[in-house]
């Protein structure tokens, strides 16, 4: 511990703090930079590169550096469909599976009672809206099937047939995922079959 | 892809290049800090912390903040003892041992005919300078239990006995690592063990 300069050990509790890596990675990683002064130079630009630059998609609410988003001023995309998801890594899962063609809704998050996440931390309200003004033919309700995602699910799809009774289709993809997985760490093919295998909600 | 911001992407491309963390875990990592735009601020200030301030200590060749170092500068320590090891992180290892107070010596990598590293490219000239100028009584060769670490270590016991015959005992740490392991991954046990169990060589 104390054989380290303080400015290396607190480069090493910084890392440490990132997901994924503990301590014995975030040294492996410092000392790894220190010796590679070029990387370095590129990581901080690309940190800095992060700041000011990056905002909400009005729209989706996806992270973008245009407003709006990519996807939702692509003209090819098909307007008539929503895919409601989590988090922005979620529609990168989605887009790489390459059988997706619609549009997306980033929820920020999903209910968790036991965390006090009620639904007026997530973008419901928006997503009610968005559903008033467009006029969408399905909805996809593309949350996590765990015990979070599927409250979230079932509540939204509650909530919008309340508000806009038989407007629209609502669909919940196929639990071709397995139960307690994590959507961003599904595997294309997983994902493209549980879009494929989407049912209908009541 | 194409669906994130180029700034995103391009900070998920440099997490990537870093030892241990893959695409998936770079994404995680990115996002996260989008999340928590004071762990930006921190770990930026921590990368540019080691800019300048960090040098080699021009004993031990540890990595070090001042000169000589803190381990080499410690009135303390037995200096009639040396601990050679491959990097500073070998160093980090030991200490927390709690069960060495000698001194170190690091060659700044292994033999290895296969890529290319000769004794040239290690701190092997340096290492007889020093036990030249030292008054040292004993010498610990702990490279890894491999085999770029046991062609290291035999070669510098070679060379040792060659340019001073008799003048001092050279160890080497014990395998009571499992051979093939890396020492900057070995628990405190194990390598206490293993300094423990320490043999001389020839």
């Amino acid at each position: 511990m104390s054989s380290l300069p303080k400015s290396i050990q607190n480069l090493i509790d910084q890392f440490a703090k990132l997901p994924g890596i503990g301590p014995k990675s975030a040294s492996r990683i410092t000392f790894y930079l220190l010796k590679n002064p070029s990387l370095i130079k590129d990581l901080t630009e690309a940190i800095n590169g992060l700041k000011g630059e990056i905002k909400y998609c009005s729209l989706c609410y996806n992270l973008t550096d245009r407003d709006p988003c990519e996807i939702c001023s692509n003209s090819k995309r098909d307007k008539s469909i929503l895919c409601v998801v989590e988090e922005p890594l979620d529609i990168v899962a989605f887009e790489k599976t390459n059988r997706y063609d619609g549009l997306y809704f980033v929820l920020g998050g999903l209910l968790s009672p036991i965390d006090g996440i009620g639904p007026e931390k997530l973008r419901i309200k928006e997503l009610l809206t968005r559903i008033k003004k467009d006029n969408l033919k399905e909805i996809i309700l593309a949350t996590s099937p765990n015990t979070e995602g599927e409250i979230t699910a079932n509540f939204i799809a509650k909530e919008i047939n309340k508000n806009f009774p038989k407007k629209l289709k609502i669909t919940r993809i196929a639990r071709g995922l397995p139960i307690g997985a994590d959507i961003e760490y599904a595997d294309e093919i997983t994902l493209s079959k549980a879009l494929e295998g989407r049912k209908e909600i009541s």
